[in-house]
């Protein structure tokens, strides 16, 4: 029997649980290196690739994303790759194996891509489409399941991505990585939602850049905004597993701990569950993670979700709902631990005297050189801007 | 060639470094069960626990210690473990796989046993012995190349252990989770140390339960007393990764956290860089960790001693030094923190406004039914206490 | 030659700098009680009432308030005075008080009224006025310079109060407690304003139970609407000393701190720096404090503000601005810090590792019998409520 | 009848409480300026001086201290004090004003002498001496109760002023600013006392510098070495009312937050109440107060200590006990919290999410220019020392 298809389960209002983030656990496995973060260990190193996608398998996820973040060959030789793998041979692997892992279970297997430097830097439309284009062709060949645009954070690059993934006939779910304040033009979610959907996008959503309660904000936002222009869509969530609270709109990326020092802002298995109720209450049905996404936390969601879903994921034969298993701990006042009460209202400690609950975002006030860092930071921002209204200037007058 | 032993390698003063925590690790992947924390993954998953070994492998570590934690007889009975896997079984497949990954680089495969149900419950001396001598008998058919005896409370059930380990000609290292204030009895760690080493350990130290600075601390008082009583050994530390200047002499099982909820806590991998310089100016050679410690924490110790060994790990390749690969990441303000200054002094936040930086272990003043639980802790300390004294008495009588 | 009244000041767009929070300051010199907080220190210790208006008058205030919160009759009764001073007694001794140091310097007097309980039991319109009248005859005959009626959770009851004060011709100011969340029925700040104005108040803002950034963003709000409704007035605000993000609209009386656990939230005379330019740039020109301010805040306002009045408070003969007089220190090292970016950039360190940098209002989950105290409030609120709703029938069946 | 003598009340037992902080809380209220800390107030503003004697005569205190500290001639001149008043004027107003308010209840006068300029700078013996003797003859013709020398962090200059404040026949108590580490010598709290017993002192204890808990531990040492050598003395300690976990040796003078952004740190009347037991419970009997300390702090010291000494001060009759007279409030949910269980266990939170629990004294990595302030410091203390040294030589030579 076949499996039913992304839109099948949507349409049937199911739950579909997404994966986690492959390049920050795999960073911390070793194999993905933090700052160009690109994933040539899907040829390199397979069997650490599988194993992770077998570990969310487990976890309850039913969509399994081939590792190709940044995987387009304009990144991959942008971020200084200097091993012969090309873009290409990077997608097929990842396709090959997310298929592998998706076959052991109830996975649908998604082929993924996301934002280019070729948009940044001012490339035509019709150049940053042909690197869409490009994996695309990749995807066809492997045959995934759906698509998905992520990782956006402009809504027109998004739209160039859509579209360029529409003449696949397959499903097309788009996610940008901003918050309640937009996209990086100062969009808002609700009308990048609409302009996404309007490319022909079937889902849409966030993930990564903020942290869960946020992003399930923004697509609340998004949600409203395509009601609002009588128009249907499905709905897609995968934050970060970091609290956030202090963030701009440039997201985590901001903050001065990343990306090496964000651990004491690590969800908990218990904060997962309050993610995913809000998430369901909020009339998402595509619900996974990103950055810092471990399988526990997928669990954690497959868990909160378990009377909705009808079932446990395999993994909780390796875990008590709600601490239940503590009542095998030696320790007395350990057992006394295994209640959902407890769990559900801790507030854990920092263990870190020195440090405070917010920072500010690129260290304010902290940092040596801050100013120089804004300045800089401006003229990037400023460089970005102009070669985006030059390119829609090229653009217009070429129409 | 042959690989140099473990002896050989600390008599050069050559640096080894351990591997992080199999249970705690596995747990976030979904093999083991925090609980029972029994380690039947090793036969039921065994591509599990390979890859995690191999991950350690890659990040430096030189010791693959097969995952037999509480992998007696009497512990996985004790534990409800209903599969139909005997503990030799486990202990086998355990020895197996850690061998595999041995071979794949410059690491030695040690075999280990831990406390046992049956001390606690007041079995003889004999009883004791026996179970861990079950578990030899499968280390030497498995021919590992050294012994360990880690994770006790009580010294006197150390000495038995490493008694039993001596036995087998092997090199043995016993390694006690305790802090500067000694075992459950109140023993120094000084006083644990000189009894280990009179019973024929050649390398001391201590595991589990505290962070990586109050276990450092621990060794120091271990040290100073060896040397004092004009003995000799080798040193060893495998902390835990999780900040707990709060805990009592039981360790981080006390605080409210443990296990479900100690993010905040988690070390950075530049907290990895101060202990692994704090605990080689200690003169300890034997470095490595516990609970809590993911390939990337192994990884920084490794490259914190990389002057001292002469060359940095395997999984450097996707890591710069102090965040230098932070140079190709594609924000400037993101570039601007590939320096160790940085990183070095950076404090990071917690993202969480409702929490404080200690809590207090069992959650004094905060949980319901505290009062109940302290006594009952008291109580069960009394019991265990008790039984103890009872085998004393009984074993001097009987002599 | 005569002092320049309250509105001769505003019209001028001289900033009148306001005094402190009398309750609290004497609370914790011994002379308020906290829980009836009633004002009958005027009568029974009045060196100490003038001792504090003079380090008000020396801090740089303009403006002598005499010491009449809560001393309605109806309050002092209220409250459990059991001693034989009437209010008439305690608003004679306040005025004398006031008007004593007042003309030690370039200060204004002004009596004031605030919420009655008689409001909140339902007495009718007439009744309420009555209570206000009462206070006023007192003011009258005293002479004070303008009449404040402040501290009111119900804009109908301080449109009530607006309305008998300005029978005695003299100029009014009417200050809600209020954030920007509005009063206790939802009315938000800007319509609380236009109905003041419209009630005849010449100057308008909030005062207590917020900290100063929220008290000027609620006062910003009342301005726009005042000015949209193309009405004219002056702007006042008189905020808390303790820092109260976590508040919910009841202020800070809901923190579980309140009112004897505030410490570590209490604002440093470089926080008011900052709260003195928010507010002058806001537009707001009468500026002072309410609980929590202690002399020295108001220097600090006074010093901010310095530039724009053209002269330093007195009391800054004993303070160096931005801390310049640490220059006479003894150690070296707390020279260097007389200095403005240090004291501007500070986090100060709370000295408490077991507490959270937020509170939830009633202690969410920390105190026992919160469900109880929760449904305790709800049935309070309905009451009151109800009440009000009961008044405004009966007025209008009335009519 | 006359009034019963420090050491009479001492030897039967009694509970004698001391005052608070005079210099930080008139810099608070604009009489005294930090950085110089100097009391020409008492000749200037004697109202503000002897209000805020009364005001700890209400909370309870028995010993009114003349307001001499730095009261010396070559500490005024030192601190650039260009008024024309000396030191002799200063401390016979001061010696006035703490009578006049002794005389209105139970409480003794003391004169106090502290760390002079002249020892650090090298000066003789005999040149130190003179300038105790000048401030004794002031105390000796106002008839001081008893001498108080306090906060010396120097054992042997503390002994000097012990030396000559004995001359006059009067009770001497004497106090160091020292924490558990001892003096700037590194002589420990023990020997210090030791030795200021031996110098005539009845009374020995700490002050200032620490925390109340820490200096309480200070003050057990002494009491230990002090019965370790046979000796006899009564115990004092008056410590801060700041919480000080993260000071080093040299007490809150070095913490970066130092003097101006205290306040997050500033004990509640809560943890007052534990500070008065622990100390009693230390068998320190002369209890109070001294930075930081305002009447509040001693009200609960001595409502701490009610039972023991049978009677409630003045003051709580503005305050019930535990919170009691909050049943008085307005809101049912304030008057919930009108008991001890609530406020013995509240952890107050900072209401400052980007600040830290603890600091690192003189803002180790936070402010710029450390390393040079560090050198500084170095060098500063190494002339000290070396001046130290240098005195010691030529007496010796003299010798």
């Amino acid at each position: 029997m076949p499996k039913k298809g992304i839109l099948e389960r949507l349409n049937a209002n199911e739950v579909v649980i997404g994966d986690g983030g492959f390049v920050f656990a795999l960073e911390k496995r070793g194999y993905v290196k933090a700052g160009p973060w690109t994933p040539e260990a899907a040829v390199t190193h397979p069997e650490a690739v599988r194993q992770l996608h077998r570990e969310f398998l487990r976890a309850g996820s039913n969509v399994m994303q081939a590792f190709t973040f940044y995987a387009s060959d304009d990144k991959l030789e942008n971020r200084g790759q200097t091993l012969k793998i090309t873009g290409a041979q990077v997608n097929e692997a990842a396709c090959d194996l997310a298929r592998e892992v998706a076959n052991e279970g109830d996975a649908l297997m998604a082929g993924g891509v996301c934002q280019t430097p070729s948009y940044l830097s001012c490339k035509s439309e019709t150049e940053v489409k042909a690197i869409f284009k490009k994996q695309l062709d990749v995807f066809i060949k492997k045959n995934v399941d759906f698509l998905i645009a992520e990782y956006f954070e402009h809504v027109e690059e998004a739209e160039w991505a859509v579209q360029v993934l529409k003449m696949s006939g397959k499903p097309v779910a788009a996610s940008m990585c901003i918050g309640p304040q937009g996209d990086m033009h100062g969009v808002p979610p609700g009308e990048c939602a609409v302009r996404l959907v309007k490319a022909g996008a079937q889902i849409v959503g966030v993930n990564c850049h903020f942290d869960p309660l946020t992003c399930v904000e923004a697509v609340k936002m998004m949600k409203a905004a395509v009601e609002k222009a009588g128009l249907k869509a499905h709905y897609m969530v995968q934050p970060l597993a970091y609290h956030t609270p202090d963030c701009n709109c440039q997201g985590f990326i901001d903050l001065p701990e990343f990306p090496f020092a964000l651990e004491p802002r690590i969800l908990t298995r218990w904060d997962m569950h309050k993610y995913a109720r809000e998430a369901y209450n909020a009339g998402i049905r595509f619900i996974g993670g990103c950055c810092g996404f471990e399988p526990y936390h997928i669990r954690a969601v497959a868990e909160e979700l378990a009377p909705e879903r009808g079932f446990l994921p395999q993994a909780s034969d390796k875990h008590g709902l709600w601490g239940a298993a503590l009542e095998m701990h030696t320790k007395p006042w350990v057992r006394a631990r295994a209640r959902r009460d407890y769990w559900e209202n801790i507030h854990p400690a920092s263990g870190r005297p020195k440090c405070p609950s917010l920072s500010s975002p690129e260290g304010w006030g902290v940092t040596k050189g801050h100013t120089e860092l804004l300045q800089h930071r401006e003229a990037t921002t400023a460089q970005e801007m102009q070669h985006v209204l030059e390119r829609q200037k090229k653009a217009k007058s070429a129409a």
